[in-house]
């Protein structure tokens, strides 16, 4: 096929057994005709345990140390995955991110890639050898510091590596068989998607799937990488996200099953348990107000997502302003709130941490304009009131009670063909 | 007192609470006014675990990925104690031996140091931060890749990089407080030796004592570099060792305790029971035999350590040939000779692995003609044979049955006034 970057998580090669696994399974690849570059994470739960470490010698860690320290988890997978390849009678090669050219900022623990120079890899792909690369690192171009990229930066540095050497594929391995229309733990009758868009992916990701993470995707998006998600237990086909699913050249030269088919309109069915629902209760409604409050949550470094801005009963000159964020943020978005309580002039705060976020994604919709009306009338069957609302192009999501998240992931499910007895009306006009 | 290099094994950083410790420590050595740089070793069984994790992927890693994997091991211990000395109020800043400039040969697993180029620990010290730099460890110069220094080697990254920065001295932190006369477990009566030539020490290195490496000892003395052998335990002044005891300008600036005293003529007793002594049978009388021999131990890349030829009652044509090797390659020595055996045309080969060696080491001996007498009489008088002897300039060895070993020890530290109540007797005439 040509050059593929295969990327391996931690539970992947959780322990020698796996590793094993692992290096017979890029033997195979390699004995198919193909390069082979591969990136892999920290052993099973090295990253968890040098924290742990960390915690006990010191609170706060300088980012800098952090970052040293955590990398040594990628140096001892990468390092064992490629004594067992030579095991099998073929030459791999560990590298570090830095040793790799994985040049970022110099922002330990977060830091963004600022460049992907990897001579050395290609130097050992003419050579004939597998080069494997230390995922989730990289080396600052000011400092030449050790930096971590992050979460997702496993699969950030598989997708960087993979645009930089202009590989055909970038093959994710995890220990699903792929994307799923919903959480299978939560709508047992979730099925796997065979294809999606770049913008679907990151909507879900966005919207709480965890099988892939937005920055790997945006990254995928703009090189026009093609990412193929699939199990590192079976040789099935996953999923593989690309620019456009109507795409036959691109998908026949991708996959096996590369029969034309009609685009879906709904790719998936998202929840999220992990934010909270804060409220700020009778705000002065005049201007600069809205922009003091969002400054004050940005300033304690907290991500708001869902906001809403409700005309209530205070009176005509006060509204209530709802925003959700991760509910571990939750304390620290209060708090920053009070400290400008007076300045602001607002009446209360309110804290619920008992919401769920359910979104549906797909990119049919934009065509397809009773999608919304389907969605509602899904939830509302079920019961489930909609306490939030928010929209894209291609996204709606909801928030609700947190008890209500799976009722109403099943039905919105269930109400958009997704379910897998009815897989073929996806691919059909469900969008009355 | 200026510069000081700080080494501390993985004894002194084997859990949490050792490492916060020895940041105490550090920080209180900077507080007395000093530059400090740190070298630190894995922590505690670290190595091992790391060693064990490779054999289970692969019989026979390849050197450069051990090396690769090994490496984590200083990387996890360097970052979190740089975290606790970060957490005491002090900058701390953990570099692995690449970025420290630690310059070596390709050879994985015994690579040699071939260049020191510190300039980041230089502009650390520059901008007050205390460096922390992984023992251990280096990079090649030609292939750039990751490369270990064998055994001993964080010590000698000490020893190196205190010559590179020209330190005023370089501490060795252990669990002993300093070079002992004889190894306590044998000899109860053996007392710390205040100093120590670098020629003694490392007749007292090759002889068996594990305090110090012999490679550190070479190097420190090549640069003139005073090491200070020191418990991570106590305050106590250690041992220094030194070029020249007669220097007291240099034993004023490194010890409090300066007084002038007379040169000793022994610095201390040495055992090994980790050879085995090999004898090859019937040997022809001729030149070139002996040359073949030592050519078929040398091509199995084993150490020879005592050589003796006997003459023996097997003719006027024919000796026997003894030597010593590590007990771990008896079997392979004799694998080698059995291969050269018809060539050669010796008689039968005779491997003893139930020997000890016993040394005395001092550099007074050079001028005190008696020393040898008093050795022999010594190991008579509680009646040990000695089986093979071998001597330098400032050191005897003799071999011995494994089980003498102890007896031999205890009789020659009392008879050249070692044991510690009759220590003053030590500064004097012994050799007679």
């Amino acid at each position: 096929m040509g050059l593929i970057v295969a990327k391996f998580g931690g539970s992947s090669v959780a322990d020698a057994a796996s590793v094993l696994r692992v290096a017979k399974r890029i033997v195979d690849t390699k004995n198919s005709g193909n390069e082979v570059v591969v990136i892999v994470s920290a052993m099973g739960d090295t990253t968890d345990e040098l924290l742990d470490l960390a915690r006990e010698v010191s609170p706060n860690p300088p980012g800098r140390e952090l970052d040293m320290l955590l990398t040594a988890g990628e140096r001892i997978s990468m390092a064992v995955l490629a004594m067992a390849i030579s095991d099998l009678g073929y030459e791999a090669r560990s590298y570090t991110g830095s040793q790799a050219g994985l040049i970022t900022d110099s922002e330990h623990g977060k830091a963004r890639i600022v460049d992907v120079t990897p001579g050395r890899i290609k130097e050992a792909l003419s050579e004939g050898a597998i080069p494997i690369i230390a995922g989730f690192q990289g080396v600052a171009r000011d400092t030449k510091d050790i930096t971590t990229l992050g979460r997702g930066g496993s699969d950030l540095t598989a997708v960087a590596i993979a645009a930089a050497l202009d590989a055909d594929v970038c093959e994710i391995y995890t220990d699903v068989d792929g994307i799923f229309s919903a959480d299978p733990r939560i709508a047992p009758k979730a099925r796997q998607v065979p294809r999606i868009t770049y913008d679907e992916m990151m909507e879900l990701a966005a919207a709480g799937a965890k099988v892939l993470h937005l920055r790997c995707v945006e990254y995928a998006k703009r090189f026009d990488m093609p990412i193929h998600v699939r199990s590192s237990f079976s040789d099935k086909e996953g999923t593989f996200v690309i620019a456009d699913l109507a795409d036959q050249s691109k998908i026949e030269k991708l996959s096996k099953q590369g029969a034309v088919m009609e685009q879906p309109i709904i790719a998936g069915v998202a929840h999220d348990l992990g934010d909270a629902k804060i409220t700020i209760v009778g705000v002065p409604d005049k201007p600069g107000t809205a922009a003091a409050i969002f400054q004050a949550v940005a300033d304690a470094g907290i991500n708001m997502d869902m906001i809403v801005q409700n005309v209530s009963a205070h009176g005509e000159t006060a509204t209530d302003v709802t925003f959700t964020a991760p509910r571990a943020d939750a304390a620290k978005a209060e708090a920053a709130l009070r400290s400008v309580q007076k300045e602001i002039g607002f009446k209360d705060i309110d804290t619920d941490e008992n919401i769920a976020k359910i979104s549906l994604v797909g990119a049919g919709m934009r065509s397809h304009p009773g999608v919304t009306a389907t969605f509602f009338k899904a939830i509302a069957s079920v019961g489930v009131n909609a306490e939030m609302i928010s929209t894209s192009e291609i996204r709606i999501s909801v928030v609700t009670r947190a008890q209500d998240a799976n009722a109403a992931v099943a039905a919105v499910h269930t109400a958009f063909g997704l379910d897998a007895d009815g897989e073929a009306v996806v691919y059909g006009g469900t969008g009355r």
